[in-house]
């Protein structure tokens, strides 16, 4: 059943269960998506405000991209437990003979490479979404500056938790010249997403610690 | 509807749109019970393995621990909802005569106190979680040290998430000795937090690069 189809209980079950998936890159995607709701909500909370009417066409674009973005970490939720099947089948293929081995080794390695792919996009979703939530956080309503703090921790749990797949996926290549640029695409976004994400939240708590206390 | 029992495209759908709930204070409690579930998960890894019998009484107790927070955090997401319509019909009572003036702050008061203790909660619940983590993290199963460090990312959002709706909450309150109190409280937790998320999440990725890369 697709990931947004099934009530938070039964996510939440399967995703305590021993069940390989959902696991922590399920749950990445997951939270890129809760992130990138808030930022809808904020914008939402913006347009037809009329003090913000000067930038409402702006925030119009903004809350578009944020639902695609949405589909997409939900898309990438779902294609993480289908790259995971045929990996964990590929461990099991014969390798006895040379033609096996060799067999084995080209199977492994292109289902390692999917593998990889999928929380490298959503590593890309979720920078694509902290660049949004820093404009909502600037330019949309402050009653709502709040949400966009929380929902900036949610993507940077997306992309942090889907780090972790690209390296446990990229270690076990063959190919370390494919591996390597994948680890350092992987690092990079890491860096340059930690550093925007601490920016906007500290931001945000600035503005709620100035405003009120 | 308990936050439980809705689809997660319906929690998504109330999310982004401009009704004040589920909002971000809903949102961190949902993070926290997404983290604590991978807990679970990587203690259903654990239990039953040999290589890890020697812990998995400990292993067990903190299972059972991480059902009774999951819950707990659930239930939170439920009470952060309840706690705003009252709060937020304060905001509309009278105040032209003194006596009306004085009833309205007294109720607004209450209003804030019960509006922060929920977060609050949230916290101190994911200070909970990420104890157990740690242990999990030291102790649980190598093949599922990857999900350790993804919940602690959502357990550590559930914590930044929630001290946003404590800091807007005091920052309203008449009784600045309260307030301050609790805003205490609130950023050691942060602080304390914060820091042993950043432990126990650099271990993960160090003993993962190492592993493997």
């Amino acid at each position: 059943m697709a990931v947004e189809q099934q009530t938070i209980q039964e996510f939440l079950d399967t995703l305590s269960s021993k069940a390989p998936v959902p696991g922590g890159g399920g749950a990445s995607a997951l939270a890129g998506a809760l992130g990138s709701a808030l930022g809808q909500m904020v914008a939402n909370l913006t347009i037809g405000k009329k003090r913000y009417q000067e930038v409402e066409e702006e925030i119009k674009l903004l809350l578009e991209q944020l639902e695609a973005i949405k589909g997409e970490f939900l898309r990438l939720a779902a294609k993480d437990e289908e790259v995971f099947a045929p990996l964990a089948a590929c461990y099991r293929l014969p390798s006895q003979t040379s033609e096996e081995k060799a067999y084995k080794e080209q199977v492994m390695e292109e289902n390692l490479l999917a593998a990889t792919l999928v929380p490298i996009q959503v590593m890309e979703k979720a920078m694509e979404a902290l660049k949004i939530l820093k404009a909502l956080g600037e330019k949309g309503s402050r009653m709502a500056v709040s949400d966009v703090g929380v929902g900036v921790q949610l993507v940077r749990t997306g992309l942090l938790g889907a780090v972790m797949n690209v390296y446990i996926n990229t270690g076990s290549m063959k190919n370390r010249e494919k591996a390597e640029e994948l680890n350092h695409r992987a690092g990079r976004m890491v860096k340059e997403g930690s550093a925007l994400a601490d920016e906007i939240y500290d931001q945000v708590l600035k503005e709620l610690t100035r405003q009120k206390g």
